[in-house]
C-alpha cells in the first residue's frame, strides 16, 4: 500500500510541472441526481490528460538512473503525450512506441512534446513488446499504470480533492489498467477519508470490474469501445492490490452511456471529453447505483484526448439519439420549384437543415419523381411528429 | 464611473448565486507568445457565459421593484440564457423576446431554465422594440449592456483576476455593446491596477472599435460572423463612457482567425468556445498587437454557448485551413476493384477516410469511368503532397 506520505511528497515533487486542476461544481448535473456533483477537470491537465502526473513523477524520482539513457514507454494515446511532455519537463529524452494504425493527431501531439515516435506492430501488445525490448537494451521504461511511481503520481488528484473538499462522499473514477483509481484510492483512504471509491469500466472492456467481483486478475478480450483510454484487456498487478483493498465498488457502461455524458459535458459544460472522461458521469446517470440525496460526489474527468472525426460522430449519434437530429426520405416531382416548396414547409414548421441529399433512378420511383433525403435539426420527438405530419398533410409521400 | 466599492458590494451579492470561474494558466499559448498566458473561463460559468453575472446583479439589487411584475429581456443568445436562468435563481418570474429565427437550442435552453420564451421579429432590433413595449406595460427590463448593475455585475471578473493574480499586465476582453469590457476595466483600473485593458471585436461589426478610435458612437452595419454574441451594431451610451477612460486598446480579428482560436482551444485546452469567447486568442496570436516578453496576459473566455452544428462547421474548416483534411477528386474505371486499389493506396499513406462521394454522367468523364470525392484527414501539407504524388504515380487522374 502507498503511504499517504508518499503521496504528499510525490505531490511536492510534481507541484511545480503540473496544474492542480480545478474542480468545478455541476448544478445540472447535481439536480439530475439531487446529489451535489463536481467535475475534476484532467482535461484541463497538461497534454490534456492525468497521465503526466504519474510520468513525471517517474522520470524525477528516477533521474540520476535515468541520466542520458532516456525513457521509453509503450501507448497509443494519453500516456505517450503525457511520457513525452514529462520528459521534456525533465529534460531527459524519450522514445515512444505506438501501434502503426494509432490516431495521426496522437502521434503529431506526441512528436510536438519532443518525442522520438516509433510505429511498431499492428496492437498495443506488439508496440509493448517492442518498449520491453529497448528497456532490455537499456532505455528506462515507464509503465501505463503497473508501476509504483506512477500510481503515487495518479495519486495525487486524490490528495487535491481532499485539500478543496474534506467531507466528499464519492469519488467516482475511469478505470482500464487500474494506476488511476488505485492511486486515488490510496491518497483518499490514506488521508482517513470516509469516502467511497468507485470504479467505472466500458463493459465492452471489463477485466478490472471482472477481477474486481471475481477477486482475480484474468484477461478479456476487448471490444469496441470509443473509451479507448480505458480499453485494458488486464487490469495491473499493483494496481489490483490497491483496488482490493480500497476500492469500494466497480461498475460498468455502455457505449451509448457514454456518448450521451459526453454531449452532456459538451452541451452543459462547454468540455471536450474523451469516452473514458465521460465514463463516471454515464455511471452517475445509468442509475446502476444509489447515491443517497444530498450526496458529495466528484466526478474524476480523467481526460479530453478525442480524434476529432470520432468526437464529431459522437456528437452527431447523440443529437440522433436524443430526437434532435432526424432525417427524412421524401419522394417529389423532378421539376424546377419542387424542392423549394419541401424546404418550405421545413422552414415554417422551424426545422434547421443540415444537410440534403437528392437520389435519382431509384427502384420504385418513377422517373419523374426524385427522392430527397433531408438531414433536419429539430427540438425533439414532438418536433419530429409535427414535420413528418406537417409533410404528410400537403400531401408528400415519406419513406 | 463604477467605483470599487460598487463592485465589491456585488461581489458580495451575486457570490452565493455563481460560480467563481478558474483562471488556467495555458503552457502552449505562453509558448506561442513568448508570454504568461492565462484564461478566464466564463465557459464554466452558469448558464455557460458571463451574462448571469450581470443578470444576477440587476434582479437582487432590483428585486423589491421587480415583485411580481417579473424581468424582460430580449436576446438572442448569451443574455436570454443568463436573465433566465437569473430570474429563477431570484425567485421571479421572466419573460424573454427573441427573434424567430434564432437558435433552436438557444431557445430550449433559455425555455429550461423556466423562462417563458416569445419569439417576436426577423431580427434582435424587432425583438429589443416588443421587449421595451412589455416594459412599458409594467415589466422590469434587463438592458444587456446599457444598464449599471448589469456592468457592475460583469465587473465581477475583474476583481476576481485581480484576487488571483495582483500582479497582471494584460487583460483581453470580447467586445459587443461593451458591458463586459467596461466593467472589468472599471474593476482593474479602479483597484489601482497597471494593466492595459484590451477589447476585441469582430472586424464584421466593428461599432466599438470605430467609436474608441473616432471618439464618438456610430452604428455599423453587422456583417456575417461566428462571433454573433459581440455582434452589436452600435457601442452602448453607458459603457462607451467608461471605454474612453478606462480601456487602452480596441482591436479587431478576422472569421479564419476565430476559427482557428476555436480549434486550438479545442484541442489545447478541450474547451468549446463560442466565436465571441475565442476573440482574445485569436488577437494575441494575430501579431496585431505586440505584448512584451514575459507579460502576464489574462484572456477572458466569455461563453461557450455555439451551436453544434456551427461548431461542428467551425472545426471542419479550420482543419481544412490547417490542411490537416483534404478531399481529393480521382477519376477511375467503372468496374468493380477500382475504388478499392484507391483505397489501398490511401491505406498505404497513411490517410484516414472520412467521406467518399461517387459521380457518374460528369461532363468530361468518359461512360466507363466514374469520379471519386474522397475526404481524408492527414497530418500536414507535405502529407497532402505525399498523397497526390502516390496517386499520380500510380497513373491517376486527379481533377
Amino acid at each position: 500500500m502507498l503511504t499517504p506520505q508518499e503521496i504528499a511528497d510525490a505531490a511536492d515533487l510534481i507541484r511545480p510541472h503540473i496544474h492542480r486542476t480545478p474542480l468545478v461544481y455541476s448544478p445540472t448535473f447535481s439536480a439530475m441526481t439531487s446529489c451535489e456533483v463536481y467535475l475534476k477537470l484532467e482535461t484541463l491537465q497538461k497534454a490534456g490528460s492525468f497521465k503526466v502526473r504519474g510520468a513525471v513523477h517517474s522520470i524525477l524520482r528516477n533521474r540520476t538512473r535515468i541520466g542520458t539513457i532516456g525513457v521509453v514507454a509503450a501507448s497509443a494515446g494519453n500516456h505517450a503525450q503525457g511520457v513525452a511532455l514529462a520528459a521534456g519537463i525533465a529534460g531527459v529524452r524519450a522514445t515512444i512506441v505506438m501501434p502503426v494504425g494509432s490516431s495521426v493527431a496522437k502521434q503529431e501531439a506526441t512528436r510536438g512534446y519532443g518525442a522520438e515516435v516509433v510505429l511498431v506492430g499492428r496492437t498495443l501488445q506488439d508496440s509493448i513488446t517492442y518498449a520491453s525490448c529497448l528497456a532490455e537494451r537499456g532505455a528506462f521504461l515507464i509503465h501505463p499504470y503497473d508501476d509504483r511511481d506512477v500510481i503515487t503520481g495518479a495519486g495525487t488528484i486524490g490528495s487535491e480533492i481532499l485539500d478543496e473538499m474534506r467531507d466528499v462522499n464519492y469519488v467516482i473514477v475511469p478505470v482500464g489498467g487500474g494506476g488511476l483509481i488505485a492511486g486515488i484510492a490510496a491518497a483518499v483512504k490514506g488521508a482517513g477519508s470516509q469516502a467511497r471509491i468507485i470504479g467505472v469500466q466500458a463493459v465492452a472492456c471489463d477485466a478490472a470490474y471482472r477481477a474486481f467481483a471475481f477477486g482475480e486478475r484474468q484477461p478479456v478480450r476487448p471490444g469496441r469501445t470509443i473509451a479507448d483510454g480505458i480499453a485494458v484487456p488486464i487490469v495491473g498487478e499493483q494496481p489490483f492490490r490497491i483496488i482490493r483493498s480500497s476500492v469500494d465498488e466497480i461498475g460498468t457502461v455502455s457505449e451509448d452511456e457514454m456518448i450521451q455524458a459526453i454531449l452532456l459535458l459538451l452541451e452543459r459544460k462547454h468540455l471536450v471529453v474523451e469516452g473514458a472522461g465521460s465514463a463516471p458521469l454515464a455511471y452517475l446517470l445509468s442509475g446502476r447505483a444509489v447515491f443517497p440525496k444530498g450526496s458529495r460526489i466528484v466526478l474524476v474527468i480523467s481526460g479530453g484526448n478525442i480524434d476529432l472525426p470520432l468526437f464529431q460522430r459522437v456528437i452527431h449519434q447523440a443529437l440522433v439519439a436524443r430526437d434532435r437530429s432526424m432525417t427524412i426520405s421524401v419522394v417529389i416531382d423532378d421539376r424546377p420549384g419542387s424542392l423549394a416548396k419541401v424546404l418550405g414547409i421545413l422552414a415554417g414548421a422551424g426545422g434547421n437543415i443540415l444537410e440534403i441529399i437528392q437520389k435519382r433512378d431509384e427502384k420504385g420511383l418513377h422517373p419523374t419523381e426524385i427522392r430527397v433525403e433531408i438531414e433536419i435539426e429539430v427540438r425533439g420527438a414532438d418536433h419530429q411528429q409535427r414535420i413528418q405530419g406537417d409533410l404528410l398533410s400537403a400531401g408528400y409521400r415519406l419513406r
